[in-house]
């Protein structure tokens, strides 16, 4: 018998995770990441969880797997994101490689949610999924006959920037019209600062301490479960900038699945409806398909299980 | 040595083809469909030419494969089409498997033209490419390593039906803002027709014998080949809701290359000029991408060569 370590850096949270040769999980913990921490600040956290849950586990730690939040060259296995200070370049899997002492593989967090969808989640037994994941920003990863598909330049399942309008506030990527500028987590929080900016009496306000700009994603889909209307409605508007871009991987990928992840698919069916309302109005009343979108059964630990399917992959145990 | 039989079904053209086993092409037909004469009509003329063939062949014909310009169950070999009087349910392969005594496989045209483009032309040593075919409809194939994928209902690539506006007239299919609503070569001869109707001043007209309503697309590529600046403005703006739709395939795909086929195609850089352009103003300032879009190499012929590449699968010859 031999255990594996995951581990899933993302924007917000970072999470350590021991796991059995099944995929069974027997140790896990999750922590919000210090904005001003950088780098560094992550590295000693995960350093100390790993050796932590090393020290606990029952079985040698035979290898491990890692979940990145942002771009990764998973040829290089390297962190490519430019998006998080201090990150660019760096060669995260050689680092766990070095510092646990067993082979690691490093994926970024869509591609690492569709593994562990498709493995212990909502793809179980499927021959495709599209897994997107809804956080701060929007990620996409796709997997066809058990494979992740990367595409030539590492792109494929980019759905966050699948051009979904020709209106809108600048995308962090330049362009104008990507599905992240309508319903990340970071467009969500701001429509809920902009109504509360606009009328006051709104749960979204009392959720954040009183405070219009601490208004979070999380705030809003509080808010919308409590029965206000003004967050619901903008988790449906959300929801329907959603469903143009699922109808768009439905036309030309066709998966068995659509999952959705990641922290905003946590609002559940407040979000699930409106997107299937609006994929009923969009659709071509002549062009049936069967592909089901469904919440991540593995709520905002795809990744993390993700992790542990690479480190499977990592030591060479058939998964 | 033997030789195969290749036929390509289109909504205006059929083509008859004799290959050898190295694919390349020793005979070829190519004939106008009579509007009013219906399957049985099409169906006799493919028989004569294909006996003729076979006749001439210096070496058996070992197996045949067919290209249909329409939906087709790939699974049953027949054709589904509702779009095209007579063929719907219509065991295609099977016919032609009992009237040349060989065995058949058919695929729908734009999975032929992309086996065509991959195998023979543009797509010559690639890992993947979508080819996109732009005919009366549009179409697209795509293919990851050297395998066609048709995705949970056999609709993957369905490019024609991609939603790229909000507006414009109702799509064959019953959705409205369809990219074939916009850019295919109905859409296009529409157009020629409707600037026509305003102002009579355009080589549109005299192309097409003086009647407005018998504006092609075909009519519309040559006006603005001879310098017609209504005519070249209608593809420079079918090329951009072209464009708009590629960037989803690169978003989603990431294909090595996107190949241009079929008749609008024939308009070169009439349309690719545009099509590049509108991509250079849509894609993002930061993720840069290097999939290439191309014109066809086999041109209209694509799907035939593609039908060729099926007859030696059916011959059990590896390709």
């Amino acid at each position: 018998m031999n255990n594996v370590i995951a581990v899933d850096i993302g924007g917000t949270h970072f999470r350590v995770g021991l796991f059995d040769e099944a995929g069974r999980r027997l140790l896990v913990s999750e922590n919000a990441t210090l904005p001003a921490g950088g780098r560094e600040w992550v590295l000693e956290q995960v350093r100390d969880h790993c050796r932590r849950f090393a020290e606990k586990s029952d079985y040698p730690v035979k290898a491990c797997g890692m979940s990145f939040g942002g771009l990764v060259d998973s040829q290089c296995q390297r962190v490519t994101s430019v998006h998080f200070a201090g990150w660019k370049d760096f060669a995260l899997a050689d680092w766990m490689w070095e510092m646990l002492g067993v082979p690691c593989r490093l994926e970024n967090d869509a591609n690492a949610g569709a593994l562990g969808e498709y493995t212990y989640g909502a793809g179980r037994g499927l021959g495709s999924l599209f897994y997107v994941t809804l956080s701060a920003g929007i990620g996409g990863g796709w997997i066809s006959e058990g494979k992740i598909i990367r595409g030539r330049d590492g792109l494929a399942g980019e759905i966050g920037h699948l051009p979904v309008s020709d209106t809108g506030v600048l995308c962090s990527c330049g362009a104008r019209g990507c599905l992240e500028t309508f319903c990340s987590g970071e467009a969500i929080a701001r429509r809920g600062q902009e109504w509360a900016g606009r009328r006051s009496e709104t749960r979204m306000i009392e959720l954040s301490g009183g405070a219009i700009e601490d208004i979070t994603a999380k705030a809003v889909i509080e808010a919308a479960a409590q029965g206000d209307m003004a967050a619901e409605r903008i988790l449906r508007e959300a929801g329907r900038w959603l469903a143009r871009a699922l109808l768009m991987v439905i036309r030309l990928l066709n998966p068995d699945k659509i999952v959705l992840g990641g922290g905003v698919a946590q609002a559940g069916n407040l979000l699930l409806d409106p997107v299937n309302e609006a994929i009923g109005e969009l659709k071509s009343p002549t062009i049936g398909f069967s592909t089901a979108i469904v919440l991540a059964e593995l709520g905002t630990l795809s990744p993390l299980y993700g992790a542990a399917v690479l480190a499977r992959e990592a030591a060479g145990t058939p998964v």
